[in-house]
């Protein structure tokens, strides 16, 4: 299987660009090659597919459901009461419609943690997407939960292998304030045994803080160093609440932080997300948008605009956050905090690629590919979008979409009791 | 020219809605008219058309021209010495280009402020949308120019009337350091003459308020009440910095005023724009993306998703500014500022109207309408536009699209000296 690129804008060149197998065989002028397939790349620009560093895929289903409520409300009226009547059904309709959506956003990879691992996992083997996806785990100060999250997770581990290597698995703590210390340290072993990532929440809100201080004796990083659970494999959601003592054992033990603005925003979690900081300490900082019912979208290009235009906010400062470093953010530095080559386009790397569709006002003019992209366009720019050298998206249209909206729509329906 | 819309869904319940000539006739289930067209509505949504209460069309033309650089610099280096070099001919593609972006994103409405009144006059004549339109004026303090602005204002009001009523016109004194206190009287005099509104920046930066305690001994709202410029015709663009008591003062004069949250955040002005605290005296609070050098873009969807989210962050309250109170400041606060009666669905309002496509994701599931349009939606959800009873889109095109973008860029382009 090979896909030739012909005459995409590429750092502001026309360039072809070949794809063998999965991989970026060969970038440059007027290729001479024969290919399986060949995409007119005209009025259009390539880009690396996105990597949505934090979400809850199947959350889609509560899109919209209680907005403009207080976080705990909304959890114990609405979310939790229904999240507890999901099926394995719900849960794959759920991530396949998270799957569509970010595809024809132009994210290529996510970073998922949720309940129903295999649901998701079918999901996303279906959609041609990549994902990190975690096995769900807490025990809520109860040993008896532990070693149930425990086996689980050495289930799911050894599950993983039945799939593409497009998913791959890693362990999911939810929170410090729902996995005991204990817990977390198996988690680390673990983790360490198995060579995979650890996807956790943490410091998100003013309120971890203070009740880590108060159950912990500790801010929660620190907390986390205490335990020995910082290391290169720690992915951390949020991070809101980070001191520069903290960044600086975040770049010393190699652990990465996934921010979220609009989650950040919507529940009014915090604004004053240190991005600039801790990528001078050397902290790789990815992208995120979180889950669909805090959120309420997947689009990558959009949660660009939100933590470019935060960051210059909080800080009154016009230049903070410029539209190159929150690109980079946005694709090459979550495929590298899970060691994917991906993210950059280059020979060699994994061909995970969108065309992006130029002839639309958001580019016109287009004195800034870039700057259009992040503070102009939103995820509707994108019309082809690539995963592992198969074209999952062209003309703005993936194979099977009305069945997924329409399936979608009539479960969330009737799971809130409104069909 | 009549147009029926079929089984269309309004308010959560599917009705028919006819059209006659610029006005909503009818509205219900099953309507029997005949209608010289009819559009299906099935799977669309009716909202009323947006109102984009400021900005400055032609700057589409500078769209990412310079981001993320210092105010001063941006201006000095890039804005100001393009902008002397703008010819109408410019201004008039700049402006379409302005319009079709608009068109394309739900809004039917704008308030703009720029150089070249007639070329913009022209260019929104030609693409069928409303417009109120201020005649440039500022002074500098050097009564020479104070009279020149004067004569001008007084041709380009006569203009007007050569134009349809889709053009309205207003006075637009730029802004209270650039506009002396004389030429603000006299044109309060002549906007009370004419019954026609005046559109003005202000209190738009930290800076702005102290120069003007510096200059006049009084924060902006305090110097226009001192001078007698505060009336139901004043429109005040950002209004950032106002406190409490001005809020009352603003309250009891009619005051309008304008938030514009993506130029406020990108030019890092400020964040804590008293949406609802204004809302609650009974100001009219409308909402605008500013000019595409600072917005960058004309989507007044996802200019309702920051305005929303960052009035829950900087509050810290997951309550505030919820969407269908900014769905309001969106559509009917910006219409009724400027006494249109538009913005709402009603019989005998103008057809003013946008069909949202609900079968995309964002839409999927339509829990609750409004806020998937304000959390989850963007401009590109919009289907089918109709201003003053003509259909300006349909099925996401309008008419001459390609030529506008192709002739701007090239414009664009040639401007700045890449071309």
């Amino acid at each position: 299987m090979s896909i030739l690129i012909k005459g995409v804008l590429l750092n502001d060149a026309v360039t072809d660009v070949y794809i063998e197998k999965k991989e970026i065989k060969q970038i440059g002028t007027d290729l001479q090659v024969q290919a399986d397939q060949v995409i007119d790349g005209k009025r259009k620009a390539l880009i690396p597919g996105m990597v949505n560093a934090h979400t809850h895929a199947a959350m889609t289903l509560f899109r919209g459901f209680g907005d403009d409520m207080p976080l705990m409300p909304w959890l114990e009226q609405k979310i939790w009461p229904n999240e507890a009547k999901l099926t394995r059904e719900d849960v794959y309709w759920g991530a396949k419609l998270a799957c569509l959506e970010m595809i024809k956003s132009g994210t290529t990879t996510f970073f998922d943690m949720y309940h129903k691992f295999e649901a998701t996992a079918d999901a996303v083997e279906e959609m041609g997407l990549r994902t990190l996806l975690s096995g769900a785990c807490f025990d809520h100060f109860k040993p008896e939960l532990a070693e149930r999250s425990k086996r689980e997770n050495e289930r799911l581990i050894a599950e993983t292998d039945k799939y593409s290597e497009r998913i791959q698995y890693s362990v999911g703590p939810h929170a410090i304030y729902t996995v005991s210390g204990e817990l977390l340290q198996w988690i680390h072993g673990f983790a360490a045994e198995h060579s995979v990532p650890i996807h956790l929440h943490l410091a998100e809100t003013e309120g971890e803080v203070q009740d880590s201080v108060k159950q912990f004796g500790l801010t929660p990083v620190r907390y986390l160093h205490k335990l020995g659970l910082l290391s290169p494999r720690l992915i951390i959601a949020h991070g809101l609440y980070i001191d520069d003592d903290e960044i600086s054992m975040l770049a010393d033990h190699g652990v990465k932080v996934v921010h979220n603005p609009a989650s950040n925003m919507k529940l009014a979690s915090g604004i004053q997300f240190k991005f600039s900081e801790m990528r001078k300490a050397g902290v790789t900082v990815a992208l995120g948008t979180d889950g669909c019912s805090s959120s309420n979208n997947l689009d990558m290009i959009e949660a660009m605009k939100l933590a470019s235009l935060l960051g210059k906010a909080w800080r009154k400062d016009p230049e903070a956050v410029p539209a190159g470093e929150i690109f980079q953010a946005a694709t090459e530095a979550g495929a590298s905090a899970i060691g994917l080559k991906a993210g950059r386009i280059a020979e060699g790397y994994l061909a995970d690629l969108c065309l992006v569709d130029l002839h639309i006002p958001a580019f016109t003019p287009n004195h800034n590919f870039i700057s259009n992209l992040v503070y102009a366009a939103n995820g509707s720019c994108v019309d082809t979008v690539i995963c592992n050298g198969k074209i999952l998206m062209q003309d703005k249209k993936v194979p099977g979409e009305d069945e997924i909206m329409e399936q979608t729509a009539r479960l969330a329906y009737k799971l809130v009791g409104k069909a």
